[in-house]
């Protein structure tokens, strides 16, 4: 009983995802999907990437947060237009809330929109939100056990961000394990390992962020 | 509809709850729901804390994790009672679960019973599994921001465990801040400041988790 209703509410979160595809890709909007665990650095990785590529891409940003504005304070200081969604208590954003506040959106001025879901490495996975591509975040300091424990939402991406490789010298994590078990997953995930503080590795996002945009 | 039906999945859950708790206080047991982002530690202050109480109090533990066995193997190994629950894509542990896998607990042989969620600093704060006492850990890496973007779980939390502590000389957290806001959301929260790999700190979570046992 419990398992129907919960694929009825799937289904009908799938129809209203493919609309919000559907008016994303008629504007020429590249949307993406941004989720990881809580503190993993999505917003910093935003606040690093978004102020590179001015003059060459043009963001917009939905912040999706259990409630408050901190994150979405944080994006509105770099120039661009951004929406807080608050989804009171819920752990994941659906395809519901991303519809009702697109109209608000001024789609015809925005190459990338990103949708930085609620900070959770489970349920935003399950949840098509009408993005054109899932792109996760994982904070190496998390620990190489997370594509094993946690496999959907490394299924689902395109890419696969690894943050805070800063850090790597002070701790106990096997680099090598992350990389391996996330390939058997899925293989074509394409991998990115970079430090928000230092700037390490950000080219390589940057530039598949860039390639991303013009290759549709 | 939809939030109808989420209040009668909550209170059926709390009734079962209301079950395991008297089952647990029969038995004379002290029961912790031990939640936390993925990757935060759980497994590891678990593997640092068993030994150390080793003869002074036994201890038994349940794993909950979407899928593997990986957690559970870890405390199998410190040769405590260990039960698994693989959730299925489930982001947290329910009464249900718990119910169900109780009646293999020895806990006529068990002073302290641990409930590892699954690593979600949402859902899980939002569902009673019949224990006497929250317990949540936070890594530092995790950010200071967390405590007013994910309040329900301090609020619920009889104590926080601020763990990775030997990392802060790298990385930018306002440890005051977190402090701050957690006690604003839970006066009454008490906060251990922790690192599992260096040691520091674990003799005042110690002394705690002994404390509470005996004043029942």
């Amino acid at each position: 009983m419990q398992v129907r209703m919960v694929k009825k509410i799937l289904e009908a979160n799938d129809r209203i995802a493919e609309e919000n595809r559907r008016t994303l890709k008629d504007a020429g909007v590249l949307s993406i999907n941004l989720m990881s665990a809580p503190g993993a650095g999505k917003t910093t990785l935003l606040a690093k990437t978004i102020p590179v590529l001015a003059g060459r891409l043009r963001f917009g940003v939905i912040e999706g947060d259990i409630q408050g504005t901190y994150d979405a304070e944080v994006i509105a200081a770099l120039g661009v237009p951004v929406i807080q969604i608050n989804t009171e208590g819920a752990c994941h954003l659906d395809a519901n809330m991303i519809s009702d506040i697109l109209p608000e959106m001024p789609l015809a001025d925005i190459d990338v929109l990103v949708i930085e879901n609620v900070g959770n490495l489970v349920c935003p996975a399950e949840f098509d939100v009408g993005e054109e591509a899932k792109v996760m975040l994982l904070s190496v300091t998390e620990g190489h056990d997370k594509p094993l424990k946690y496999p959907l939402m490394f299924q689902k991406s395109e890419a696969l961000i690894l943050n805070k490789i800063d850090l790597l010298p002070h701790i106990d994590v096997d680099m090598e394990k992350i990389r391996r078990d996330a390939l058997a997953l899925n293989p074509k995930l394409k991998i990115f390992e970079i430090s928000c503080r230092s700037g390490e590795g950000m080219d390589a996002w940057i530039t598949w962020l860039q390639t991303r945009r013009q290759g549709r």
